[in-house]
């Protein structure tokens, strides 16, 4: 009997998986590592072949000047709008209400470096031009995250990124692009990452995404800026004696997934297709832009966990490793479509979600 | 020939070197992951198996109620130095002219936690408390490092740090341990971890010094202090997503020498006796309280890379990877004893100082 079981455990022991490159587990790491000559010097505090190396790959692939390889995003981004506050002399900064610094990193932005944000638009939709244009003080950068994972990995139309770029330009503004997921929207973009960071003036991407490095972040601007980061990177306590273990292990997985952003991006359409073929469920957005999306079950999380623990028990199609509560009456979890979703057998897919559907439709009764 | 090989590229060159564990490089990790299980989860965010176990073993070595792992101690530092302030409600902190935070980190303490520090005693000695008990101001913290690093690695008597230390409690002043290389003095003190640590309300080790690890950090304290702790962490951008490249090594390298220090001491008084017994060398300390000491040649830094090169080659025995230049007539490098050391077979270490005896005792003339 599984009654006791919870919607994670049924999740991981389900044969196949629809999310995300697979465990994270010590084998990420060891995969990375296993060919690699043990003679190969760590880097030593930013300097060293391994670290110059690869940043200097990423600065070209973003067609920046530079670029400094970075711990953590939460470091990189606060250490980005820190430059542009102290080269401004003004310390506010716009973003949107559920950008990264605001929800996930402890106020540290606020608490660290006394900046303060301005939250534009709604929580619930992209910032617009207008958003930008309505912003009634003076301030030293705006950051844009390409897609707003909160609301589901939501574009804009390039056309309106091109405008809020020339409007910042104009207006003394710096734009800096949280782009932890760059990679994952190109194919919706057709555009190359350099295009879109030619937008930007300062450039964050994360190498345990879409990329599925084991941690790490590359921010990327002209060389005073990259110089500037590295000051701060010290400051930050990220200038770690080694940063190898990171690096090499985003330089692997980088080679292997760079031109899988494509078929993520399609089979995200294509899952998105099968979520909203079913009752009680509706996908955010409807269309993915990009790897990721939003699945909302219309339903309380009690009674869709254990609609989903069957259908992994008699499918064995894990579908959600966890729900999120957004009322009484209904939840959500997010997707992001990596390695994984092409190994589950088409067949078992379907009939997993012809389950899903039918169980889903006798509980909305 | 070889007029134009540098100093660092004969030492790597040398058949044998008295420093350290040996290269930095990425045989560190592939050994430390090579008898782990690939299934074994990752870390995620400071939660899980693997970062939870290390930090209650930590603490229970250092006598803490808890402890938290730390991607580098200039994070940690700062932190515990940033909770104490705000404890006491006082931005002001003491410690010693040639403290790590003071000339190592780009002044993260005062730009990122806008913290003062008050500096005791000359550059050259060590703090006393007298030091202490003159401070004209009120102070949050008192900092001590041990050993002092900068200064050769001296350490003061054990009955004065517990003066200082019960001075400390009586004036409400917190006293944080930068016990970056702590498990490398209890051999000279003849203390555990843990009774050394019960004078400090704070303390830092460091896992890449006398442990060898790739990175990382311990900050242990009591429950509250640590929650605050992993707080600040986040902030700082040190809460990543996967610590465990450097947790597992660092327990591994751990296992592998925690008992070893005593040997690693005893070596450093053998080998600063060899450097004292030469022309023109005098180490400082004279005789080592930890596995470290200062070699001070009397020489002009120029005359003493060319004599080293020239020993190396000769005898295949690496003494020094670098020098650094005091003045026109002197110079000096650090030696970390470590696993290197005891390699080095008697003899050949014999005739490569006698060597170096016999080209200072030239060159000196």
């Amino acid at each position: 009997m599984s009654e006791k079981k919870t919607l994670i455990e049924a999740y991981k022991e389900a044969n196949y998986k629809i999310l995300g490159h697979g465990a994270r587990d010590v084998q990420t790491l060891q995969d990375a590592f296993s060919e690699v000559d043990g003679n190969l010097e760590s880097d030593i505090y930013g300097t060293g072949k391994i670290i110059e190396e690869f940043q200097e790959k990423m600065a070209n692939i973003l067609g920046k000047e530079a670029s400094v390889f970075f711990p953590s995003g939460t470091m990189a981004q606060q250490i980005a709008l820190r430059i542009w506050c102290d080269e401004k002399g003004i310390k506010k900064v716009a973003y949107h209400p559920l950008c990264h610094l605001e929800i996930h990193e402890e106020d540290g932005l606020k608490e660290l470096h006394q900046i303060e944000p301005i939250l534009l638009a709604d929580k619930d939709r992209l910032i617009r031009l207008e958003d930008v244009t309505n912003i009634q003080k003076d301030i030293s950068c705006l950051l844009l995250e390409l897609p707003q994972r909160e609301i589901g990995g939501q574009l804009p139309k390039y056309s309106m990124l091109e405008q809020i770029s020339t409007y910042c330009r104009e207006r003394n503004i710096k734009l800096h692009l949280d782009g932890a997921r760059l990679f994952e929207i190109l194919p919706y973009y057709e555009k190359t990452a350099a295009e879109v960071c030619s937008l930007f003036d300062s450039v964050y991407i994360s190498l345990y995404k879409g990329i599925g490095g084991i941690a790490g972040a590359i921010l990327a601007g002209d060389k005073e800026f990259i110089k500037k980061s590295k000051v701060w990177k010290r400051r930050h306590g990220g200038d770690l004696i080694s940063l190898y273990p990171y690096i090499i292990s985003s330089d692997y997985y980088f080679n292997q997934r760079i031109n899988k952003m494509e078929d993520y991006y399609k089979e995200a359409g294509e899952l998105a297709k099968l979520f909203n073929s079913c009752h009680a469920i509706k996908t955010k957005p409807e269309l993915p832009v990009s790897n990721m999306f939003h699945v909302h079950f219309l339903l309380p999380k009690k009674e869709v966990e254990q609609i989903l623990i069957k259908v992994y028990e008699e499918t064995g199609v894990g579908i959600a490793p966890y729900l999120r509560e957004m009322n009484e009456k209904e939840c959500y979890y997010e997707v992001s479509i990596g390695d994984m979703y092409s190994k589950v057998p088409k067949d078992e897919l379907n009939k997993s979600f012809a389950m899903l559907d039918k169980d889903l439709q006798q509980a909305s009764k």
